[in-house]
């Protein structure tokens, strides 16, 4: 894996014409992402550093330094806007940032299908597909500065999963452009189930240069608040809400545990003390229905901001939701960090009632209310937690484990061993799940026979380990 | 309930201006719908008649005409379209047939929400609302000649149930215009839930002039049949893109057991012979996956139709769905009937395998695939029947039930012996199914306190049985 200093500094000589960032202050900072929410992480990743960056404006302008880090064997760490939790875009072993921002092109949307360049941030794919009747079926809370490609590579769903799933549901992804790391990098349309083997893969096993996604409708949302006295009652709302009711139509449904609202400096006004908060986005249509719902569980509903509102004001209450949880909460107390939770579709409310009778205030619940690829209807939770010692963080996990809660390791910048370590993890595998990781291979093994790709990130794969 | 004929003489006397229809073939063809398919409710009720008909063109039509009778203690049926197929419009006790498909105005959809004259015909309506963006969100296999006021009094929804559940769903009905019978004629809006209170409740308490109604964006739809060798394959291909595919966004999914696709002559061409047929709508967009999804099943597809293709050819598959299925066998074979089933959630393969087991070819499985109006996903079933006897279709529904699925029974026109009898028979009812109920009963003492309105068929409540 060992690279030459001569090797970096010819690479920007070879290619004079490229956007080359050389500042140390800004290889730094192109170095790391959200993974500091995570004390672990933080210590393990705050020194790590890229040796040289540079930001292509075009895809052959990728395609030349491509060729040329094959040809030298530099190290390839691509990042869109460095939004992600888990280090996924730290260098590990140094070598060239190749960062994707610059080329962010909005190609085309028509019929429920859409395609851009990878780099495009996610805020503006939605304000171009919007007036033409579509916008992307997730909205991470980090939409405004996350990119297509990252939260391909790295992310999960967000806002919208509650409808359609995570990205990786059958259905929601059509195709990849992807570009190889070799001497003379090859460039692939990947199509359909194949095009998944690339997504949440930290960029390891092919640089995706273009996403085909199918889109959603544009619809005209409604942001809401609605406070209860009791988390059972909030619970059952959110539950009924969920999965019970395929008249209500929604983008976002969240729950904060007291005293999380209490983080939620700005909307305090709508946030009573003590109570519990359900933070949702349904169409308009099904505002009265919602209403209704809410008054029948004891709630009430604080907030209420329309489309146009939401847009005059720029803010919206995704960015209280999914991992902005952590941060709003973050703003306020850095001694916090957060836990990522899976619940059982069967006993999601008896767990989360034991959890945060046990845990609570060292573990503040946070719900996020999906479907799983399956389709199964549940909530995982990113629930904020005080940070003592990682020693302990872990015994706060095995709490969660021993109440039959799936827990996927947050604090961990290799594969494997994160929230995506069921791909990987060969003897926990189903037959068809193992087929999925050996294409996965397959895939680093086409795309990068070299082991160049953010080596040190993906463990199961023999070279560039 | 008797009236004397000199009061329906009068009733056309006192309003000359309305266009009443007097002619006996006319008032026949007024008095029944498509209760023929039951060869039970064919005895019953083929000979029933109204006495008069009249097709009002304006509201202030509507009310004169309501306000005569209610004076002179005429019955009033309300009628559509005559789609229905429980006999919801045929007069028990003779008096006028109120058809309300004159009054058919769109009104205006916009913001996901749309509103109509009862009388609108459910494909007119979405021909006014698809180029503004949005179309029904239930679409019966006769929306070609169905109103929506004919839905909405003796409907349960169609097309559309996969991803909104039956109208009766919160949140897919916001408001209902009802005019009550009586003197002076009331006219009341009644909002959210309160507009379900007339809903399926076949004209007996109330009359439905306007209705309200959430939309669906109107999405680029596909049809396509998928058919496969083994029932089994066919049903876990089902089940899986009906639950666990939350990319996939559908509108229809039915399965035809063998031979049931043999009763379909004009697609012959795309069904082989002896296998099971899948018949669905998905969205443009998720045909890729779909299609892996077949595939991976051992199925293959053997017809496609976009969008345009399916208006220049006029023709498609819904009108092959819900009881279309049941009146293109009979096109064929006169000899034929259905049942009215509902599987269970958690069961419905191993219910489907053994009843298809037991009792083909006398019973030809057709299943519905939808959501409940709690949200689960499971099948609904209108099986084809091969008819004998009326005691052999009562002991085939109870071998249905003995495999634990549940029957409506479909040869009655009684409301509460029917597919919503768990409304009305209160030994069975829940706290707030009995609170519903009771709602409805009032509704019934508030919108008819004569009792005028299709007497006989609501034998819960006491004036007008």
């Amino acid at each position: 894996m060992a690279h030459r200093p001569e090797d970096i500094a010819a690479l920007a000589q070879e290619l004079p014409d490229l956007a080359w960032i050389t500042d140390e202050a800004q290889i730094a900072r192109l170095s790391q992402d959200f993974s500091w929410f995570s004390p672990v992480l933080k210590r393990q990743l705050q020194d790590k550093r890229g040796d040289i960056a540079v930001r292509p404006k075009t895809e052959d302008e990728i395609r030349r330094v491509v060729g040329a880090c094959a040809r030298r064997g530099v190290p390839i760490t691509v990042r869109g806007s460095g939004t992600g939790n888990y280090g996924q875009i730290v260098p590990l072993h140094g070598g060239l940032i190749l960062d994707l921002s610059g080329c962010n092109a909005f190609l085309w949307a028509q019929g429920g299908v859409g395609r851009a360049q990878a780099g495009i941030r996610l805020g503006d794919f939605d304000k171009a597909a919007q007036p033409l009747g579509w916008e992307l079926r997730w909205q991470p809370s980090t939409f405004r500065a996350a990119t297509l490609g990252g939260l391909y590579g790295g992310g999960f769903g967000g806002a919208g999963s509650i409808t359609y799933g995570p990205i990786a549901a059958a259905g929601n992804v059509l195709g990849a452009r992807v570009m190889s790391v070799e001497p003379e990098p090859q460039i692939v349309e990947l199509r359909g189930a194949e095009a998944l083997l690339v997504h949440h893969k930290w960029g390891t096993n092919g640089i995706v240069l273009e996403l085909e996604i199918a889109l959603a409708p544009a619809l005209p949302w409604v942001e809401m608040i609605a406070c209860f006295g009791s988390l059972a009652a909030a619970m059952d709302f959110c539950v009924t809400l969920h999965g019970a009711t395929p008249g209500i139509v929604k983008k976002e449904l969240a729950l904060m545990a007291a005293p999380i609202p209490e983080y939620f400096t700005v909307l305090a006004e709508h946030l009573p003390q003590g109570r519990h908060a359900v933070l949702m986005l349904v169409v308009e249509s099904s505002e009265p229905a919602t209403r209704e719902l809410v008054a029948a569980h004891g709630g009430s509903v604080t907030y209420r901001k329309d489309q146009v509102e939401v847009r005059k004001s720029n803010r919206t209450l995704v960015e209280y939701c999914w991992n902005h949880t952590t941060l709003q909460a973050l703003k306020v107390d850095k001694g916090l960090t957060y836990l990522q939770a899976r619940f059982d579709p069967l006993r999601q409310k008896e767990q989360v009632l034991a959890l945060h009778d046990e845990l609570s205030p060292e573990v503040m619940l946070h719900l996020e209310f999906i479907r799983l690829t399956d389709g199964r209807h549940t909530c995982s939770s990113l629930p904020v937690v005080r940070f003592s010692t990682e020693e302990r963080l872990a015994a706060l996990a095995q709490r969660f484990e021993a109440h039959g809660v799936t827990i996927n390791n947050a604090h961990t910048h290799v594969l494997e061993e994160g929230g995506k370590l069921r791909d990987m993890d060969r003897s926990a595998l189903s037959a068809a799940q193992a087929m999925a990781a050996d294409a996965a291979v397959a895939m680093k093994q086409r795309f990068d026979p070299q082991g160049l790709l953010n080596p040190g990130k993906l463990r199961g794969w023999g070279p560039g380990r």
